[in-house]
């Protein structure tokens, strides 16, 4: 809807605040993800609000950008010097943490965080991460910090390997360039994420690395918007599941998980005036893992 | 394999026990489902096996019949004055279930009972059952036995609703006779389990009678053998899982259920003479919802 001004994982300082608003001061660090706003019971009960699960709410997402309020004013993104969103929304940053680390976080990262927690990622629990990119390269990070027993990166071939080890992953599949991954590995994970988007994937072999009971989430987009599950595989009492984003609330558990645990999620600051670059060189994959823009 | 003796779901009386067979004596009344064997660390360690999901079991399933076992023997089903089958998977049945009762319950029913158990159903939980036939009449039973807060039979035309209510159901949807169903029902339960084998499935109405964090288990085998999850919809956090049949301890589970709550499958029984009469009803849909065979 143009004008439009995108930007979703921003960070910056408050510098007005509203008589309403709780917990935060004007001086304050805070980050905004991909919602700025839910109905938050304004149009009668909601129990997706309620229970703090507000991306899920069924009468109101706002977008950060290209989207609407509650208010009907329009929502617009981080790519500017200003931002103003919902105080519910805005999110303290921990002084432990940069903002050039927060900021893709605040989408990206609690993309991962958020089913890697309500699946019971932790001690007892082998974690497999598909796709070690932007999305993927938290997933593998957060696993380890959440103490999960074996944490194992797949990804087609063995070119991010090294990266993978170095961000804590015990294990790397290249899937391409191991003809056997799928039988060597079968039945060793309890919980997959799944963070890439093709529709051509293996999902037959993906599953057939879950136990008994396991669980794949999909976060990454299936190109056709359909996740194709082969029944027979899934009979094991295997899951499928998907989700989107996460809460303020799971963004400030994430923090809070970030802060205590000294996790750095790879990025690369760039300043706003080579922003062009940036986005030519992600389209081109260079980014190891993320690209942050900067305001100089 | 020929020569084969079909029949998975048998119920019969203990004439023979072999030495290391425990908790089954001569005369005692014993079923067997649709499966009859499992390695039972018999290979080495089993996970499945050791944990009581003898069906998930990695390294031997025997089917009841058209199968092998561990020793090489072929295994033979019902259809037939004896049967032979290790003791494991041998079931004794409670006195207060009938024998006409208590066989369909042997693959049918536990294919019910086991996802229903796996989820929670109980107090709490709203519950649909998507068919209502030979497997879904079941889950209707066993959900409200088991003491769901709503139990919801769903079905596409409204001629199934009165027998639905008599099961237990407290709602019963008629998808193709009822326009607004999928936005009536939105987000109202939080289990589904689905015995319908079309691949046509309103899947992304199904999944939107879901609340967030619900399930839908698909235990029909879908006609292609793929599961289509519009990715959308299951983005609230749903999940899509199956399951197959159940274990020993879930079969002496469900008919504890069956014994405690007085539960009574919808069966007819037919004398053996008449079964190719019965096969023939079965196919024209004319069960209502169970025929079993007897011998005279």
């Amino acid at each position: 809807m143009y004008p439009c001004c995108v930007g979703h994982e921003i960070v910056g300082t408050a510098v007005r605040v509203g008589s309403q608003v709780k917990g935060i001061a004007i001086g304050d660090r805070v980050g905004v993800g991909a919602q700025s706003d839910s109905c938050q019971g304004r149009q009668g009960d909601c129990e997706e609000c309620a229970m703090g699960s507000e991306q899920y709410c069924s009468k109101k997402f706002t977008g950060t950008y290209n989207s609407t309020h509650q208010n009907g004013d329009k929502s617009y993104g981080g790519y500017g010097l200003y931002n103003r969103v919902p105080g519910h929304f805005a999110i303290k940053i921990p002084d432990t943490i940069s903002s050039a680390e927060a900021a893709p976080m605040l989408c990206g990262g609690v993309t991962l965080y958020s089913p890697l927690k309500h699946n019971g990622c932790g001690p007892g629990k082998r974690v497999g991460i598909i796709g070690v990119g932007g999305l993927g390269h938290f997933g593998v990070l957060f696993a380890k910090a959440m103490g999960a027993d074996k944490v194992v990166a797949i990804s087609r071939r063995a070119n991010k390997s090294e990266d993978s080890l170095k961000m804590g992953a015990d294990l790397y599949i290249a899937t391409e360039d191991e003809p056997d991954w799928a039988t060597v590995h079968a039945r060793s994970l309890d919980l997959i994420v799944s963070t890439v988007s093709s529709t051509k994937m293996p999902m037959t072999e993906y599953l057939g690395l879950l136990r008994t009971n396991g669980s794949l989430v999909q976060v990454g987009l299936p190109d056709d918007g359909t996740l194709y599950a082969p029944i027979r595989p899934l009979m094991r009492r295997l899951k499928v599941e998907s989700s989107l984003v996460g809460s303020p609330d799971e963004i400030r558990e994430m923090f809070q998980l970030v802060a205590d645990k000294g996790v750095h999620p790879w990025i690369e600051e760039i300043p706003m005036k080579d922003a062009n670059r940036a986005i030519v060189d992600m389209e081109a994959g260079k980014a190891r893992y993320r690209y942050v823009l900067a305001n100089e």
